[in-house]
């Protein structure tokens, strides 16, 4: 499935997404419905190189979960917002459906251990307390949970990840949906150095921090409910230096050329010490898992 | 150092305190700061642990991290906060100061390997990058690393930790302060089962979720705002179930039993579908490491 959006390039072989992990990994699952299957992934490593990536220009986009559903948000990359110059241009929301993927032929019986990422085996944890002598064993990423069993050749295990990663490491999905909740989605975001604010559907996303005067995140607030505009997002991060003194990023309803939106953010300049736009994008669709 | 706290027992060697970690963890030392050295403080492996203690009276009071100013909150303790019936009686912030230790006799040049949490290896990043050949080694404790290098008898490792693991495994303290940031304080909470609303330098705690009306976040703080009552914190939480809907943690200053907080209360709870109040307790003193 592809979803339509208001990124446009010539040709979309030529664009090129940074996302964290291995091939077959959620994020780059995320990216391929996001942009089209023909787009070029390129993994990295971590959240830091995926920024630094698009910041570089290596890579014309980068991706990033920001949020699950049930884990609630990915603190590390609300800091690489504030700290890196880059845009959010797009965001899209994945259900997130895991699989029990083994070697060809082997079944239930046959698993002693089962590998993925911490998150991941806790988001399973019922499915996982009916298995009998099976031990749990966290790795840094759920694709690379796939890859490692196809590669070292591990018949007796099994790892949790998505169907995709199945596919690409030629393995096979035993069982799918094993997570405890399926009210399960990540929303990401889509990271660019080139920006255009969106006009259907519009989000803007801001950071900030208040001046030192009492009520100061209640008239932050007030800057939007005096002209109707809707939260979608209220996030609070430490300031280095300034111990129990925060940012705050807001996601709002509107674009920020539209008039109202423009007050308010001039408004809001009266009260923050500092204010970034971080973005402004058309709010993700909801996609229900691979198969959708 | 002892600290006054209104909360009075007839014989402190009576009281328990659960925490979680090794002996000589950080929570260790902050509950011996709060409560005095004669205090039984009892390790735990998990947070989850700690709560469960207090709740079966196992032990009289627990003690868990709830906000690093680098950091930033650990949400899984909100989520707990929220799950449990414990009552917040208390709160202490320490300056974490890290140090570098080793067995007698071992000295920097020796040092191959070193141990910690991942966090406190982060925290000293910029001491880390000037020793050479050396490799850092994440576990899940600070004071678990210290206990390991004594137990595994490593001669050419260091833990960082703080100085009283040091002392309680027999090592030395090779270097003090070794974190690459100063600002770096840990705000801990006291929990009980039994409860008194503090009178002295009070603050409550409430957790609540708003119905479903434009602008109710801004609502919720203008109970606070209008009655000139300050905030001290806010974080959101995810709502299992129910994906971008969130539930809000908000700390501000003053006693559940003063008139003007009463009364913003019975204001939240015309706005709120669910709140429930966490906790009232005197505001905890800042302690400057553990020399101070």
């Amino acid at each position: 499935m592809k979803i339509k959006s208001n990124l446009k390039h010539q040709n979309s072989k030529q664009v090129s997404v940074a996302f964290q992990g291995e091939h077959g990994a959620f994020s780059e699952q995320a990216a391929l419905t996001f942009f089209g299957k023909q787009v070029t992934s390129v993994p990295f490593h971590s959240f830091d190189d995926v920024f630094k990536s698009v910041q570089t220009k290596r890579t014309t986009y980068g991706i990033i979960p920001i949020e699950n559903s049930l884990g609630g948000s990915i603190l590390q990359n609300y800091d690489l917002l504030q700290r890196y110059n880059l845009k959010i241009v797009g965001e899209i929301k994945i259900r997130v459906v895991h699989s029990l993927i083994v070697h060809r032929g082997t079944t239930v019986k046959d698993i002693r251990f089962i590998y993925s990422h911490p998150q991941a085996l806790a988001q399973c944890e019922l499915f996982l307390k009916k298995l009998k002598h099976v031990e749990a064993v966290a790795v840094y990423d759920t694709a690379g949970a796939a890859k490692f069993i196809k590669e070292e050749n591990k018949l007796n295990a099994a790892a949790i990840a998505n169907e995709e990663a199945a596919e690409l490491y030629g393995l096979t999905v035993l069982k799918r949906g094993i997570e405890s909740n399926h009210h399960n989605y990540t929303r990401f975001l889509i990271l660019s150095q080139k920006f255009e604010a969106a006009t259907t559907r519009a989000k803007t996303s801001i950071v900030f921090s208040t001046k030192d005067i009492p009520g100061a995140l209640f008239k932050a607030l007030s800057v939007f409910a005096l002209r109707d505009i809707n939260l979608h997002k209220i996030e609070s991060r430490p300031i280095m230096g300034k111990p129990w003194e925060y940012l705050f990023y807001i996601d709002f309803e509107g674009s920020m050329n539209d008039t109202h939106c423009k007050n308010a953010l001039r408004h809001m300049s009266e009260i923050t010490h500092h204010l970034k736009i971080l973005g402004c994008y058309s709010e993700g669709k909801t996609i229900n898992g691979t198969n959708a």
